[in-house]
């Protein structure tokens, strides 16, 4: 299925920075970054799972959020990109 | 329909940074900012219709981008907000 994963992390502080880096690290490994703190990723329920502890364990609370947003595996029409950086094929692009 | 909507905008210029508080603007129009640059909008075909169109009109998009993501009416279940500013219900959010 298609997981859309955004976050807004406080990078006022080193700390933070060290958050956001960590943060778009773990989403790497799960799949690819469409807009600066957006990533889609085609996971199954464990890897769902395991993306989201990762995550929850990487920011702080107080001052970060995470959203997941679960798009199911008919998502292809429900997405749509207009601008720079054309949109790509997550699945096509994760088998190559 | 749950519409999300994304959105990176170049702003190292000040039309740039015009641009951001203008697509900002058109968002608020039709949602609730959840995050940095994601708004969540309830909307029907036409007001989508109408919120893409002004929102292709704002931005650059040789270096601006904007991801739509339709959600459906049964969208409860398919969002997870984790950490800083709890979640809120869009459409409770807009009776009010």
């Amino acid at each position: 299925m298609l997981v859309l994963v955004t976050y807004d992390v406080a990078t006022k502080s080193t700390s933070g920075q060290k958050r956001l880096r960590k943060v778009a690290k773990i989403c790497e490994n799960y799949g690819l970054r469409v807009q600066n703190s957006v990533f889609e990723c085609i996971v199954d329920a464990t890897q769902f799972k395991q993306l989201k502890l990762q995550l929850v364990d990487s920011i702080d609370p107080d001052i970060d959020s995470l959203r997941f947003y679960q798009l199911g595996n008919r998502y292809h029409s429900k997405v749509e990109h207009i601008g720079a950086k054309e949109s790509f094929n997550v699945e096509d692009t994760l088998i190559l």
